[in-house]
C-alpha cells in the first residue's frame, strides 16, 4: 500500500449507509441507518425520520440533553449497540469552538458520528541534520486499536479541557514529560477525516504538536496505555507505513505530515505532490 | 478581512463562467466562455462545443500540439486576448509528473486555465525561540501584482527544471543565496489552489521550502524583480496579511501556512481550526 493510499484509507465519499441527526436543525452527526432504527425506541429523545434523525425540540439545554441523551446511550449500551464504555464525557458541537449542545460518553462518539477532537504530539530528537521520532505501541488492552503503534503522546479532548491543557496532561501521562518541557511543544497544524473505521463513522479533527525533545530523554509511561516506546529512524517508519498497518490507523496520516513537513520527501520524487495534497484531501467540508 | 477570509478569496466554487478543455478526452484546462468562443477562429486546431473545447486529435505528438497551439497563442496576442508576453515556456499535463502534452507560452496559461507550478520559499532567521521572515516588495514594472510583499524566493516552475533546480536558480537571481546554502532549504508540502484571478480562472500548485539563514545573510536581488527586502517580526506580517491587500494574492496563503507551521498561532485561539483546515480545503479535486 503506497502512502497515499494510507491517507485514502482516513477517508470516505459515500455516506449512503448513514442519515444525519440534528439538533436544533443543524447537522451534528451522521446516524447508520440501523442505529437510527434502534433510537425508534426512544420517540421522547428522537425523532426518527427516514432521511434524518432529529433530537426533540423540547430538549432545549445542555443538561436536559446531556441527561436526555446519556440515558438512550446507557440503554444502546445494554443492548451491545454502544461498546467499550470509556466513562470520558466528550463535548458536542456543531464546530470547533461552538458552545456545546450536550456532553457524551466518549464510547457513543462514533455511533452518533458526531465530531471528536484530539491532540497528537510528535516527539522527536535531532542528530545533526537527521530527526528521529518517539513512536509509542499501544497496550494490548487498549480499547481502540490495541498492539498498535502510536505517536508519543496522543489523546481525546474531554470536556471542558483545552488543546493545550490536554496536551500538558497526557505529557505527564503517557510519556513522563514535565510541564516545563510539554508546554515547549509547538502547534503546527489541525488534520480533519471523515472515515469508516470498525462500521462506524468518525469525523475527527487532531491539533497536531511536535516537541523537540533533549538527545538524553527516555519517555516513561505512567497511565498504562503504552507498552513500549523506541526512537526509530525516518527511513524505517516510512518503510512501516508503507508495507503494513502496524500504525494506528489516524496516527498514519499525522506521521506523514509530520515527514512532509520535516522533508522526509522531496517533490522531486514521483506521488509528492499527491501523498501532500492527499493529506489537505482528508479534510472533509466545512461546517 | 480576517486570514480566513484571505484564504477564500484563493479558492472558486462557480466555474459556470467557464468551459472545460480536453486533449485526447482528458481535461487539461478551462477556457472562459469568450476565450473559448474566440478559438473557433482556429478550427485546424480546435473544435469549439457549446459545453467543452478538445483539441483536434490530428494533433498526436508533443510537437504537434505545442507547434498548432504556440501559433494560435500568437495570434490571440495580438487580438489582445493573451497580454503580457513572458517568453516563458510551462509545461502542460494532466497532472504533475505526468509526461507534459505541449509547451505553452507563460502569458497563456491563465487564459488556458491549464495547471501551473511553483516554487515558493520561506527565508526565516531565528532569534533565541523567536522568528523572523524575510520579505521582499514585487518591483513596479512586475507584470503580475506589481509592488505587493512576497515571499523571499518564488518563481514559476519552467518547462524542463524540476522544483529544486528551480529553486536553486531562483535563490542566486532572487535573493542572492549561493547554491549551497540554498541546498539547505527544506521542502515543507504543497499547496494548491484554483481561483479567479483578473477574469482568468489559476490553477496553481505551489511546492513549499523553508530555508533558515544566518542572522547576518543579507539578501541582494541580481534579476530586478525584487526592489527590496525586509526582515520582518511575525506578528507585523499577521496584522499586514489582516489589513490590507499588501501581501502577493498567492503569497497569502504560503506564509499562513508558515505561521500555522511554526506555531505563531495556538489551538486555544478562536478560529484556529478554520484557518488550518481553510489551508487544506483551497485545494481543488484530484485530477
Amino acid at each position: 500500500m503506497s502512502l497515499s493510499d494510507r491517507l485514502l484509507h482516513c477517508s470516505i465519499a459515500d455516506l449512503s449507509a448513514f442519515r444525519p441527526w440534528t439538533i436544533g436543525g443543524v447537522q451534528i452527526g451522521w446516524l447508520r441507518h440501523d442505529v437510527a432504527e434502534a433510537l425508534c425506541a426512544y420517540p421522547s429523545v428522537f425523532s426518527v425520520g427516514t432521511d434524518a434523525v432529529a433530537l426533540k425540540p423540547h430538549l432545549d439545554s445542555f443538561d436536559y440533553r446531556s441527561a436526555a441523551v446519556g440515558d438512550v446511550v446507557r440503554a444502546l449500551a445494554e443492548r451491545g449497540i454502544v461498546q467499550g464504555w470509556r466513562n470520558e464525557a466528550f463535548a458536542v458541537a456543531a464546530s470547533y469552538g461552538e458552545t456545546p449542545l450536550l456532553r457524551l460518553e466518549r464510547a457513543a462518539v462514533p455511533v452518533f458520528g458526531v465530531k471528536a477532537y484530539g491532540v497528537h504530539m510528535n516527539g522527536f530528537v535531532r542528530d545533526g541534520d537527521r530527526i528521529k521520532l518517539w513512536i509509542g505501541r499501544r497496550a494490548d488492552n487498549r480499547p481502540i486499536e490495541p498492539g498498535k503503534l502510536d505517536n508519543m503522546v496522543a489523546g481525546g479532548l474531554p470536556f471542558g479541557l483545552d488543546p493545550m491543557a490536554n496536551l500538558i496532561k497526557e505529557c505527564a501521562e503517557e510519556a513522563g514529560i514535565a510541564e516545563p518541557l510539554a508546554r515547549r511543544a509547538r502547534p503546527v497544524g489541525v488534520i480533519a477525516y471523515r472515515m469508516l473505521h470498525e462500521d462506524l463513522l468518525r469525523q475527527d479533527t487532531l491539533f497536531l504538536y511536535d516537541l523537540e525533545l533533549p538527545a538524553d530523554f527516555v519517555p516513561t509511561n505512567a497511565d498504562g496505555e503504552i507498552a513500549e516506546f523506541r526512537l526509530m529512524e525516518l527511513d524505517e517508519i516510512e518503510a512501516i507505513l508503507s508495507e503494513s498497518e502496524a500504525f494506528k490507523f489516524n496516527v498514519a496520516p499525522v506521521i506523514i505530515d509530520f515527514l512532509v513537513r520535516h522533508g522526509h520527501f522531496h517533490p522531486d520524487q514521483p506521488g509528492y505532490c499527491e501523498l501532500a495534497l492527499g493529506l489537505a484531501r482528508l479534510s472533509p467540508p466545512a461546517g
